[in-house]
């Protein structure tokens, strides 16, 4: 008696999850410390100390009437609104507002909302292969349309040619997720350029809008002194998603926010209507103390060189086994090639040695797996002996 | 460019937040203490003490890792889950096990998630006037059909005769609100009974599964030892969603649950779908910090002495004036009849006195107003004298 739209999405449900699932069970069976579980990105590196001296800082300083209540507006508390946008301007050199700042439930709250603001039944939705799954679920929300690029496998940047043939009259939005979530890649200020000028050009061509939505959970996780190029700097209509789960590292406290700046097409509608879209959809404001805790922590960041060593270790430890993957600049997530077609065998085969993997097909890209290194240090070093193991079956 | 369906809304935007946003604006010309807001439900007694010890001893007993991760089931923490299923069993007799138990973001997360997971397009979902006007939105949000019963403005109990005419093969769930929002009745046992045969014998009429999802953030805030029935216990395809905004004073924290009991029709396949649609509708999981807090608080509730006398003193005083208005015996509103037959017009009157009032078209009850008393003692004090000079224009 489920909704149909429901009983798929249930007989679906995210292969990362079940994976996820899969390796609490394990490790009850074998002891964590024999479990090596890279299927989730939920961090393994504590907030800052910062974190917790702002929540009680701030129990200690506020009446709990206004700490925990509704927010005047459903788009957050005004000075946190401004807090953020001040730190965008001073980073990015962009000139935000508090009123152009919606504070959200995460980032996955946050995309729900910009969709359920945009979409008509029916708008087409680009997002470039390999992409987080979700974005189809979302996209489904709202009954629009997934339309994939298909993967440049030689450095995952987007494939732009691709890009501009499958832009339509019904093209609403395009989603970009940079440093991105399977590969690790950034995308470079190039590809961004000749990105902006694609969908100028075919905005000009249909005249429509096409709204750029840059999913950035991942902007302060990069390496080696990568670049993230801001977007709305090289594109107007450009909304910006993002999250303190990975930057802060607090997942579970669905806190973000989305940008949208005033030169997106007819932005005080859509500001309005984001608004409407948080309190209609039940999120009615993001967690208030959350939105407090991460004004006070704005210039705060997790422990990024655990991340980095993590990297290091891995994708050299993976290269000597024989895998073939490219070195990513950003977020916490390996992108290795199967050694086999079909990677959902080689992670039934990895999965005989403890080690938990993520089919690139839940990310559009068959053929890869996806290694989560938000892991402890420990986990990384014990975990090659078994992936030395692993390649033997194949190399 | 905005979505055709989110035109509407932003158009229509909530009347309720509309006045609040007002009562701000008015406060900041004239002062707080010369506004008397009585528009919105935010409640003005603090969390009690013990929500603020757990909240520091939770940070200092847990690995923040852990504190603010992702739960390893998107429907929360398993031992808070067990905690609200035993505390549940403990008050009402029930026998619920973690797993009947979803953590949710807030009462309006539960409910879009439980619409999300039941709802086929055209279904049709019964609500009783006065009702919370959100249903509405949150039907619509999973292209379902609100269905209203009018109101029976004698005593607010639902009309059961044209509830039972109203049940058509369509009806896929029925929404109560007991205590509700905005009359403060609570539904008797009597009508509770009566709900459920009608609802059983339409079933079995149409060989259809008719849900009955009980609304129920006022639970804790009855006066004069009224009782709630738990309805689970009066109708096997009961769900229920809680929230802790208002009995731990939390309403900008998010934090509530669903139960889905094993009685309930696909139980477990209705399990499994809230917990998909918890995630892909973007809240993956409850506030964790939060969800930690309620089960370390799940016996403690906020003063509802405050709010006793708050609405005797509003009851009395109103009646003194000469308004028409029956006593609630729960939450924290009283529903007023207009002294003209546009509510509308009675309200703009009362701004006047900077009296903010919502009008009872918000809760397809026209003719009536709704007052919050969830304010200061001194608000209600207050603003009898500006009452009494708004009825001297009617009576």
């Amino acid at each position: 008696m489920i909704a149909e739209k429901m009983k798929n999405m249930v007989a679906n449900s995210s292969a990362i999850r079940a994976m996820f699932e899969e390796g609490n069970r394990l490790a009850q069976i074998y002891g964590a410390e024999n479990v090596f579980d890279f299927s989730l990105g939920n961090p393994n590196v504590a907030a800052p100390e910062s974190v917790k001296n702002a929540i009680v800082e701030l129990l200690n300083e506020n009446d709990p009437v206004v700490l925990h209540g509704y927010t005047n507006s459903n788009s957050g508390y005004a000075d946190v609104r401004e807090t953020v946008a001040q730190s965008l301007n001073e980073r990015f050199g962009t000139k935000f507002a508090g009123k152009n700042i919606v504070m959200s439930v995460g980032a996955a709250g946050g995309l729900n909302v910009i969709l359920k603001t945009l979409l008509n039944p029916g708008d087409e939705v680009i997002a470039f292969a390999p992409y987080f799954g979700e974005y189809r679920s979302y996209t489904n929300n709202y009954d629009g349309v997934l339309v994939e690029i298909s993967p440049n496998t030689v450095d995952f940047q987007p494939k732009l040619d691709e890009f501009e043939q499958k832009i339509t009259p019904r093209t609403k939005a395009v989603i970009v997720n940079t440093p991105n979530n399977p590969t690790g890649v950034v995308y470079s200020e190039e590809t961004i350029q000749k990105m902006a000028s694609v969908m100028e050009a075919k905005q000009r061509e249909f005249g429509t809008d096409i709204y750029l939505i840059s999913d950035e959970p991942y902007r302060e996780l990069v390496y080696d002194g990568a670049e993230v190029p801001y977007l709305t700097k090289y594109y107007a209509n450009t909304i910006v998603g993002y999250s303190y789960s990975k930057s802060l590292s607090l997942p579970g406290e669905r806190i973000g926010y989305l940008v949208i700046p005033d030169e997106v097409k007819d932005s005080e509608d859509v500001l309005a209507a984001a608004n409407v879209a948080t309190r209609i959809l039940g999120f009615v404001n993001a967690p208030t103390l959350q939105q407090k805790v991460v004004a006070k922590c704005i210039n705060e960041k997790t422990d990024i060189s655990y991340y980095d060593r993590n990297r290091e270790t891995l994708y050299r430890g993976l290269r000597e086994c024989g895998f073939d993957c490219i070195k990513p600049q950003g977020a916490f997530y390996l992108f290795v090639k199967s050694p086999v077609a079909d990677e959902k065998e080689f992670c039934a085969a990895a999965k005989k040695y403890n080690l938990l993997l993520v089919p690139g097909s839940s990310f559009a890209c068959p053929g890869y797996v996806r290694l989560a290194y938000c892991v402890a240090y420990e986990t990384i070093v014990n975990s090659l002996p078994k992936f030395r193991e692993l390649a033997g079956e194949y190399f």
